[in-house]
């Protein structure tokens, strides 16, 4: 059997994209730390609340570091760790997918819901 | 902005890993067809009835073709459509990133716990 389906490692790493948002803050952060506002700006449609659950869940995954700069108020930045940017590459390789393939997938959908449609 | 996070064929596309089960059941029949019996005995706790909405899910998306062969019981098999063999790669991608990391993502959130329980 290989690894992959018996490797409870593997299925901890999927479980990681079965938040899709965490793919998406994930790959906001690859050009360097940014600040909630901005990384909110930068990806558009995730409420404050959602993006915060899913910054503390990549940091509880150690994909995401914290830091609180002093000053008043106080800036807090997230940046991905060293753990954090290996996960880059296998999710440009899905995103490279998802951009190449995408169309297909709608349509297969659309085709499905047709069938279902039919009397 | 990068297409990625703007473009819905992204996320609609890693809302397909959002099932952790799509990425392992479409690993299965990466060497061929498969009947429901022997994805079970080949994944592992996987239920009857998750295994079916698994299948069903990747049929939806395009993913999984479905043949009945003509019988007494009739034979159901699934396999992987042309579309979702191009899946095959970045999935590999992914498993072998957990293969390699998914120890130190298992200490991270050890490690976090661990910071939680401190008075």
């Amino acid at each position: 059997m290989h690894p992959f389906l018996a490797d409870c490692r593997a299925r901890l790493a999927f479980d990681l994209l079965s938040h899709t948002w965490n793919a998406v803050v994930l790959w906001a952060l690859r050009d360097g730390p940014g600040r909630p506002v901005e990384l909110r700006q930068q990806i558009g449609g995730i409420s404050s609340k959602v993006l915060n659950e899913t910054l503390r869940r990549l940091q509880f995954n150690g994909l995401v570091d914290r830091r609180a700069h002093p000053g008043s108020p106080p800036r807090v930045e997230y940046e991905l760790t060293a753990l954090g940017r290996t996960l880059l590459a296998p999710t440009d390789a899905f995103g490279a997918w998802a951009y190449e393939h995408g169309d297909e997938v709608m349509a297969a959908q659309d085709a499905a819901r047709g069938k279902a449609d039919q009397p």
